[in-house]
Parts: structure tokens; C-alpha cells; sequence
């Protein structure tokens, strides 16, 4: 399904958004409903409330992957409101970026499998980050080639663009840093997973803003 | 993707609210359809009927849990039925309430599972509460954020917000009120939330206006 | 969310169809794709191919869910098709509708363990046939209640209407026959239970259509 | 459902495409997230390393399966970018389409378990070829239908429509070739498999494009 041929613009197939948003917004949404599969219910016996609690890394791991992926569609929602259309190549570097979305129940499995081993907890704190990394990378992807092939919507201002540019890439920094740090202290690498993607969906400027507003009189 | 800068109504990116009705859509159509997954067939033996009887519990979770859901959504379609525009901290508070929703599964799961135990189902019972308190919960928030932010239709009344503010709030109270009763209770609470459901989903009224429209001659 | 008040028409709520397309459209794609979690592979031995074969109950099965839900699925979109605008009740219809869509893979289940003990399976085949039958019966209140209450399309004819009619109450008829049958003969109410999904499917009228056009010069 | 009577075009039910894309949106992302079930973590050990490793067949045939559903959907969504609008049959050939691609996780287990065993293996890399060539092959039959019946846009130049159709072909017979080496060389075939998938995929004229256009002045 390449496009073909010379007359290099004319051929190229514009596309609806449409389609890429609906499979998008289904990956996104079965993705971080089939984590609850992995919520066990321990057996009943006597201190089933100490055995409910006792399982906090499953909590844990299921919380932060549900916050990643909530966060990855926060970027990826805002950056179809700018589209104007998509291209064939959008819709496959999309494609890439669902891959590794509905790749995350996996490690966020073996995160929750290996809390209690210290060499198994290095390497599944490691292959969650780089699954992160692959879902904050792909996003960013997709913005800048949505801007350099002009696919975004001409309403938009050029400060527009560099806001949300300056919005979608600070993020990958901080997963590689913190991928670093999770080969030393697997434990506060996870938490700082939680924390990256708590920064993003805790909107800390529209919350100050509706406390402004309900302070004047 | 926290909206920046002092000029405080400009730099707010208006959003389309399809993509938000997408992802809760996919979310809660699926959350509702795992639930299916609990629901155990007994292996083949002489007595299959009884069996499948005895596990009555596991079917009345399955019943209560797709009654909730059912009513959340409810609420929720109405509320984008109101809509105008999203913003982000409207995207947000969707995000948490669609983590509840996508987490009913997992005490759905411990009700079916602890009926049996007089400690565990207490336990079973409270946490199941809570979820369907914060379901509940984020409906609410979700409407009242919308009204305070002006993103609702401007042809709708405040007669027309009052009325769905009054049915969507005293589920609320209900809630918390289960909850305690739970707590000494717990086989009476589960019914009393499949009623609470079922008062929403069953449209008392629409069927008397249907009734009366039927008798007239 | 019971509509309110006495001035019977004015406050009625009018919704779009668009959000109960899109969660019917959620629960049924869920419900037919979560049927494959069925097909066990068999452990690796030496007459694998003998194995795969000999587990034919549960391919019937899973193929007899598909095409039915693929059924439900053709005569809903048919309906919405018709639809101007939604009400509440309509909502909450289609809600009871997709209840029964999301429980049909458990007696599916039930179909393919029970299909080797004779009392297991005459449960099984009656449960099945009332699942079918609810699915069938709510696919027609929804349309019978859409007409009456005139959500239907205005540059629709009442013969557009009778033919609608004509198509999807029949099936009720022959369910309700059919689960008579298998209580005598489960095999072959399977077996009937397929041909029902098929002669629904396979658009006879239109495949002899394509094939006098093509028979023109 | 099927359409009646004799005055051969009038009664033939013109359908939106939009529901069609719905259902399929939601079993392509059904069918390629429920993939990740199959990745099994294992437990806990001092080689966890390794037996991540091990299991590399399984991981293949993840992202196999994945490219195979993404190149599919890409077929099926510049399809329906060419829709004017469906018809009932062409709603039946979906459904037909989908049933494949909502069954391709049991060939894929199926792929994942066998991978050891000589015999199995080729059954599972045959039964799995046919699967993907019955994706295919439905995938083209959705088109030719299409064009046949003149369901797709006016503005859709004769030279469009060759051009995808030369696209959306040639993958049958590569099927049908690898179908056949899988019978002595299972492996290979699976790698074949992947190519095919990722040949439709990784856009290499679209990145050309890219390329020539950053080079320039």
C-alpha cells in the first residue's frame, strides 16, 4: 500500500483521521482494561484483608501503566485535534506506536510477577521503562511528522506548534534518566514512572486556574 | 500537556469531545464484557444443574456489576449530550473516572469469590462500595466541572441543568449510605446495589408515558 | 435520569444514536472476539492433528456465536440506520439488548464442555437457545419501540417499515422451536441454531442479484 | 435481512459506512491486543534472563500476528476511504473478513506452543498461512465488490482504483507460496510471513518521499 509513482504530492493518498483515531481510541481503552486481568483475588482464608494488602505491587504496577497510558492518550488525542488529515505514512508510524501500547500489559505483568526478586526486578523495571520510552518516542514521532509534512491544521500558530513541542518531548528525557536509575533502585524507578505520568494528567495550571476563578468575587 | 500562560482564557485548548465518548465508549464496553470472563462452568458431572444453580452469587455480581456500568454510562452520555466542548481538565477527570470504571471488574470479581466467608465478604463488600462510590463520584464531578466551566450547549435552560444535577447527585448519597450498612449487612448491601442500579436504568417514567399514551383511545 | 414531569412531550429527552452505536458497536465486537479465548490448543503430543479434530464441539460452537452475533449485529445496524433520534428508553433497551450480547460467550462455554455428556449437554443447548432467544427478542422490542414511538426516519414508508418488520420477527419463532427441539435432539438444535445465524447472514436475494447483473450483456 | 423484491435497484438498502468501520475498528483492536495474553511471563528464578530469552517463538509470532492485523486494517481503511457508501452484502462480506481476523490468536497459540515439536509445527504453520490468507483474500474480495457494485466515490479516477487494486492483490499469492514452503520449511515460513507483513507496512516509497524532500535546498 505504498504510493507510487513520481509526480511526488499528487499521488499521495490523503486520509480521514477518523479511522486512525477510532482504532487509536479502542487499542488505548482495551489495553488499559485487560491490566484488571491481572489483579489476582487471593484465596479465601483468615487474614484475607493482610493477603488483599500484602499485594500492593500488583496495585502499583497496574496504577502506573494505567496513568502511561492515560497520559500517551492525552498526547496522542491533542495531537489528532491539530490534524488537518493524515498520510499513509502517519497512519503506519501510528500503527508502530499502538504496537508497543498494547505491548505494555506484558511487562507491567512481569513487574508485578518480580517485586520480590531482586535480578528479575532489574530486568522487568528495565523492559517496562524501555516499553515507556518506545510509547513517549512513538508519540513524539508522530507530532513531528505531522509538522514537517504539514498535516496539521493551518489554524494553528506557529507558537501553537512549539507549545505542544515543548509539551510532548521533555518526557523522553526523563524516561531514559529514570531507566538509568531503575538498573540501581528498580523500587524508586517505578515510582517515578507513577510520578512522570501523574505530571502530565494532574493539570496543575488548569487546577490553579479554576482556584483563581473561584476566588474572584 | 498542562496548558500554560496568564492570558487565562486564550491558551485553553478547546477540544472536540468525540475522542473523550471514543476511548470511555471502548472502556466501558469492555469492562462490562470481561466481567463474562468470571462467570465459571462447572465441570461435567452428574449433577450440572445444581452446580450451576449453586453459584448463584458469582451471576448476581455479573448482574450488579453490568447494572452499574450500565447506569454510569447513562449518566456519562447524557452528560456529553449536553457538551459543548471539552477541555483538558474535563479529559482528565474523564481519565479517572474511566480508571474506576475499568477497575469494577476486580472487587466484581472478590464479591464472587468471598461469598462464602463471613470476614472476606465484609471486606468484599466495602471495597466493591467504594469503587461504585468513585464511579458515582466522578460522574458528578465530571457534570458540575462541565456547568462551572461554561462547556455545556448554550441552548440548554438552567431548568434543564438543575434537573440533571438532581439525578445525578443523590446516587451519591445512596452510595455512602450502602456502604455502611455493608458493613453489618453485607448479602443485603449487594442487593440494595443492584436496585440502586436498576432505579436508574429502569425508566419508571418513560414507561408510564408510554402506558398512558397506549391507553388513549 | 428518568425523564420528569407532566408536560408529556416537551421535556422528553432527544438523543443522538451516535453513543449507543458506539457502545453496541464496543459490545459486540468484544463479545465476538473474546470467544476465541475458547479454542484450546492442545498440549504438544504426537497426534496433535487427531486432537485439534477431535475438539469439533468447540469450533461449532464458536462458530455458531460468531454468526449469531454477527446476525444481532446486521439487524441492530439496520434499525440504527432508520433512526432519526434516540430517547431514553430507547437507551435503556438497547442496554438489556447488549446484556444478553456480552453473557453469550458463557453458554458457548457451556456448549463446548458439555457437548459429551448427554444431561450436561441438554442444559447447555437450552440455556444457548434462551440466550439466543433474548438477543432475538430484544433486537425486536427495539424496533418495535423505535417505530411506535416514532424515531424513525421520516422519509422512511411504512412499507420501508413492514419490511423491516417482516425480516426480523420471524426469527423469535424459530428460536422458540428450536430450543423445543433440542431438548429432545441438542445436536441437532446446534446444528439449527447455525442454519437460523446463517440464513441471515448469507444474503441469498442479493447474491442472486449480483449474479443476474452479471449474466446481462 | 436480505433485500427484496424485483425493481432491482430501488430496494436495495443503501447503508452508512460508518458503523461497518466501527464494528471493524473495534475487532481489529480486539483481535491485535489480545494477542498479549499469549506472553507468558515466567516464574520467578535465577535465570529469568534466559527463560525470558527462551521463549523467543513466542515473541515472533506476537509481532507477526500484529503486522499481519495492522497491514490488514491499512488494506481495509484506504478500502473505505474510497466508500461512497456500503450495501448489505458488503456488510456480509465484512463480517466474514472479521471473523478471520477475530480468530487469528488461535493459530497465533497455536504458532507459539508448537514450535518445538516437527509435526506440530507444520500443522500450526499451515493452519496459520491459511488464516492469513483468508484475511487476505476476503480483504481483496471487499474490494472487487466494492468496484463491481459502484459503491465506491465519483471522484475516484480509473487509474485510482487499478492502483489499489494492484496493491491489495499481489499479497494472495505470496500467501498461497508460503503456504506451501511452510510444508517443508515451517520456520521460513514464518519469517516469510513477517516479511510480507512488514513489506505492506514500512512505507518505502513514503519514506523516500521523505528523504528527497529533506535533502533538498
Amino acid at each position: 500500500m505504498s504510493d507510487a509513482g513520481p509526480p511526488d504530492r499528487r499521488r499521495v493518498l490523503s486520509l480521514r483521521t477518523s479511522r486512525m483515531e477510532a482504532l487509536s481510541d479502542g487499542i488505548f481503552a482495551i489495553a488499559s482494561t485487560l491490566l484488571v486481568l491481572d489483579l489476582v483475588v487471593p484465596a479465601v482464608s483468615s487474614n484475607v484483608a493482610h493477603n488483599l494488602v500484602k499485594q500492593w505491587p500488583i496495585y502499583l504496577a497496574y496504577l502506573v501503566s494505567f496513568a502511561t497510558i492515560g497520559q500517551a492518550w492525552l498526547g496522542h488525542s491533542v495531537i489528532t485535534e491539530y490534524l488537518e488529515r493524515a498520510d499513509s505514512l502517519l497512519y503506519r508510524l501510528n500503527l508502530v506506536l499502538l504496537f508497543f501500547v498494547s505491548l505494555l500489559p506484558f511487562p507491567t505483568h512481569m513487574l508485578a510477577e518480580y517485586f520480590s526478586s531482586d535480578t528479575a526486578e532489574r530486568i522487568a523495571v528495565t523492559v517496562y521503562g524501555l516499553n515507556l520510552l518506545a510509547i513517549s518516542g512513538f508519540i513524539s514521532v508522530l507530532w513531528h511528522y505531522a509538522v514537517a509534512e504539514h498535516l496539521v491544521r493551518q489554524d494553528k500558530s506557529d507558537a501553537d506548534l512549539r507549545a505542544l513541542t515543548s509539551k510532548l518531548d521533555p518526557s523522553l528525557i526523563s524516561y531514559v534518566l529514570v531507566i538509568g536509575i531503575g538498573l540501581v533502585q528498580p523500587k524508586i524507578a517505578v515510582v517515578l514512572y507513577l510520578l512522570i505520568a501523574l505530571y502530565v494528567i494532574i493539570p496543575f495550571r488548569a487546577v490553579a486556574r479554576v482556584i483563581r476563578r473561584a476566588r474572584r468575587p
